[in-house]
């Protein structure tokens, strides 16, 4: 099976848009999780059996592991092993944002794809395509490229304008065509597009035919989910992962939360 | 001390502007350290000491211990804690080539900064100055932004023209810009410049007055260090240092090669 052919599968089964971000901040978890032997395994394995029904993906934000050193990325690598044993239907993405030259590359290809066992790691195109060659040619894996973010400083270089045979756009959207025309030999990248701001999920929509956008930033950041919606999806009805992190994840009830958004969500499903 | 006098310290102390990467490879590691409880530290701290007379700083590539999960990033940490102790003077460099919004990069600093106590760390610029402020607030610690990297395919979205004020410019050249008038308020930027354009290394010290630049490439990826330490240095005598990586650790002398380098650098230091 095509790995973007499990993500809509998995999309179909659950009626669902809904990536839940386990940005699972250590300070931030409940008393009694703190006592448990992993405490961010022990929240996340919490969170996944709250949300797992209405959950298409979950995402992995290695930041808030790694901060914890050792232990930390042993809590990431519990939370992966997991989720490939209870839901293997379910889609996992590692929200790493790595790139770096192809020989470095490939060894972040072996840590996330195959000791982590994920399906999906998002990455940086600044180096591009060539540099990220040990994600992209794992067709049974996708690679997830940053092209517009959610921060408010993402315009700095993002929406700084380049040229091409004439045309004059910005930035991101110059990424997403090139991510479109020469990075998706295997039909398994994606990009990560902030839900802030609705026009440009628009016009990467029309740069990149059906190919899956990560919107984060509804939720905790502010982003309008049903603006995501209507200008997200793609024309078959799927080509969306909406990621939702700490308003689900520290809420006083993730199953609720996670079941209003897939409500939301399931409204504006036509497949 | 401010973290950038540690590094123009050290790099007279030592008449050297090397950097020695240690992308220690776990299957490339000779048989004898492969027996070793954590064979990558062990390999690791020969390197450091059989190299340290002649190395301005260390530059750990995360990907290559990240591949070996918790022990590797264990590994990782060993070498940290090793060069802190043994060499305080030495400057550090944690390679991870991180970048999130500012929340996640807050952990990503916590990582690689309090952690793992780096002196620094390589950053991506595409999220812009803002979500990067909680490395760039540390004026302790110094920010090493990649600017042109020296992969064979850097130049697809590094070389595209973007115009400011009707300038029009390559993006490797508005990100210098960019990170030397607005990121630097703390003096603690670096940027990471590929040895295999040296034109670009002298445009990029014209942009960036005496901000010290990391320059991969010499040795297994083909760069020219005589063309660096001509186009490169700052008009104090200072502001490079050059990585080796592979050329070193897996040579039969790794001391001989180190030696070797620092030998062709010291000719061209006129301080």
């Amino acid at each position: 099976m095509k790995i973007l052919d499990k993500l809509n599968r998995r999309i179909a089964q659950t009626r669902s848009f809904l990536c839940v971000g386990l940005d699972s901040e250590l300070s931030r978890l409940p008393e009694r999780f703190q006592k448990e032997p992993v405490p961010q395994f022990a929240f996340n394995r919490h969170i996944i059996e709250q949300t797992i029904e209405y959950a298409a993906a979950y995402k992995i934000n290695s930041a808030f592991y790694e901060a914890h050193g050792a232990a930390g990325w042993q809590a990431m690598q519990d939370t992966m092993d997991f989720l490939r044993k209870t839901a293997p239907d379910v889609f996992t993405i590692i929200d790493a944002k790595r790139a770096d030259i192809g020989n470095t590359s490939a060894q972040y290809a072996t840590a996330f794809f195959d000791q982590m066992g994920a399906d999906s790691v998002t990455l940086h195109p600044y180096l591009g395509g060539e540099a990220l060659r040990p994600f992209l040619s794992r067709a049974d894996k996708a690679s997830i490229i940053l092209c517009r973010t959610s921060n408010v400083g993402s315009g700095e270089l993002q929406n700084l304008i380049v040229e091409e045979d004439g045309e004059r756009l910005p930035m991101w959207r110059r990424v997403a065509r090139q991510v479109a025309r020469h990075w998706n030999a295997h039909h398994n990248c994606m990009l990560v597009v902030g839900a802030t701001t609705s026009e440009v999920l628009r016009d990467i929509r029309e740069e990149v035919g059906d190919m899956p956008l990560l919107v984060p930033g509804v939720g905790a950041q502010g982003g309008d989910l049903d603006e995501v919606l209507r200008y997200g999806l793609d024309q078959n009805g799927y080509g969306l992962l909406i990621n939702a992190s700490r308003s689900i994840i520290f809420s006083s009830s993730p199953k609720e939360e996670a079941q209003k958004l897939q409500k939301t969500m399931c409204a504006y499903m036509h497949i």
